[in-house]
């Protein structure tokens, strides 16, 4: 058994990780990649990506000890029913050296699984989108939000940006001064503070600069609410509420009230020590009081920690879980 | 002064009109075409839309008798600022006979005109979009709101269509039946009410099909929304009244508290007697008790009306706007 390793992925947007455990969660190598994502990137650019990550983690690992994998990665249905894109991954995978299977799983359960161990629960992830899901036995069930920013993403960083700048035309309508966000975003986008003699002209170049760019790049301006929340700037602080209401109702779309199972915080916006992750743990709490409150890890450990459960020989994967992620409480 | 003519034009995305009259509000001609706004069409194309629709209202005018033209339309700003669009107007309205000198405005301008002659109020449009400006002196001063589908025109068609996706991606993301809003939205959508055994698909396939159009189009199924309000469904109600409180959080933004000049109501979505014109005139009634309200009526008559105020023989322009807006009260 101790010479028995597994391999875990997860693939994001803009990185790629990899790591290669033991089944005692000894950790024996880990490596990073570009964005591997194959419906952003394209199959053979992420199958590549893919395979430098591993390639990394394997550096000094006998690939052939390698007995379970899984890769975990955002639209794995996608890349499911693409016969293209999974021969590109196969590809990868036997180009590492490695001979055993591998599973895909979504990006949420990996983001799940790096907070909890138990097989059912609820993963909120909000970073420049947001999306909730039900787990159940180590599946995602049911998913609530992540429709997108058009239609969707409530309470995202795409949403806080977006709202950021709503607030800071409202200022300039109503002939306002600025407080400090809208200074912030007034800045951030235009390089200066200054206000034009008519309002409206900086109005007007304000919504120029914003369409100029894609929509999602509002989502860049989400960190100056957070920053100036946890300032206890007024704005900042409403908007961040009014997110985290959002983020906890599409909770509620599919979390059963008085449900006791652990709720996994995950993305960018929700795993640091943040206004929002805060105003989001109080609603959890409001919402569900009994529910365990964890924090998404190591998404690469996580999917390992999926690939050895899996294995007959791991007969106690909690244990194996709580070795992995000690700081989850 | 019998012999004077006066022609306004309303210059609109989607048509132009032209209408000329006498000065004691005889309607001697309209002319009709396509949309000639400059921003969107170009300013040949523009300048020929133009053309056509002021060949139609001087039919049966010998065009040496107009003494002043009016041109409302939207971005007058810009087609001032722009010498090539300015100079293809110019040539346009030679072509038609015309000797005198022409102003434009804002399409806004017009539209508070078509509903009163105040030369101080506030004129609020919902149509596609939605903007709100304070007139004073009839010349557009303050505007709020108007900031486009990305980034305002809260309470616009687009904001209700919009909102109506999400109310029924929230239905399919919960399991709850759509209701008859929601299943009217779908059919539009997707041809069919059908739910797909996994919603998940229904919702993806939803998105997808919104998001291959132009975002704006979502303001097509505003009528839906208006519709099913007026038929007392709970969700389009909600929704109705969410827009009127956008649209009327959009009228703070410039006009004073307490004031009494007139409010008046343009756009497609606040001309009809609508649910939706019915929450916004209850809430301007709450915010400004003693506002008179009005609702915009023909806006190349009141070109042509703002045109005829210039006139030295004009004495009386009130007078005349009450002959030519009779219903107006």
């Amino acid at each position: 058994m101790s010479d028995t390793v597994v391999v875990g992925l997860d693939v994001g947007g803009t990185s790629t990780r990899a790591t290669a455990l033991t089944l005692t969660g000894e950790r024996l190598g880990t490596g990073r990649a570009g964005g591997g994502n194959p419906t952003s990137h394209g199959a053979e650019r992420a199958a590549a990506e893919l395979l430098r990550a591993l390639r990394g983690a394997l550096a000094n690992v006998d690939p052939t000890r390698v007995a379970a994998g899984t890769i975990g990665l955002a639209g794995a249905a996608r890349l499911l029913a693409d016969p293209a894109g999974r021969a590109a991954f196969d590809r990868a995978w036997r180009d590492a050296g490695l001979r055993c299977p591998y599973a895909v799983h979504g990006d949420a359960l990996v983001a799940y699984a790096s907070g909890t161990a138990a097989p059912d629960g609820t993963v909120l992830i909000a970073g420049t989108g947001a999306i909730t899901a039900q787990v159940r036995d180590l599946r995602l069930d049911r998913v609530a939000d992540g429709h997108g920013w058009l239609l969707g993403d409530a309470g995202s960083g795409f949403w806080l940006g977006r709202e950021s700048v709503r607030r800071l035309l409202a200022d300039l309508d109503a002939g306002r001064t600025p407080g400090a966000l809208a200074t912030a975003v007034l800045t951030e986008l235009m390089g200066s503070a200054e206000i034009a003699a008519r309002p409206r002209d900086t109005v007007d170049a304000t919504i120029q600069t914003v369409t100029r760019r894609p929509p999602i790049e509002l989502a860049r301006l989400a960190p100056l609410v957070v920053t100036a929340a946890a300032d206890g700037e007024p704005v900042a602080t409403a908007l961040v509420a009014e997110a985290a209401a959002h983020l906890v109702d599409s909770v509620g779309r599919i979390r059963p009230a008085g449900a006791v199972t652990p709720v996994v915080l995950g993305g960018g916006l929700l795993t640091g020590d943040t206004p929002l992750a805060a105003a989001v743990r109080a609603e959890v709490g409001r919402h569900w009081p009994a529910a365990p409150l964890r924090t998404a890890g190591d998404g690469a450990a996580a999917a390992a920690w999926l690939a050895a459960r899996e294995l007959p020989e791991v007969t106690d994967p909690t244990a194996l879980h709580a070795r992995l992620f000690p700081t989850t409480p």
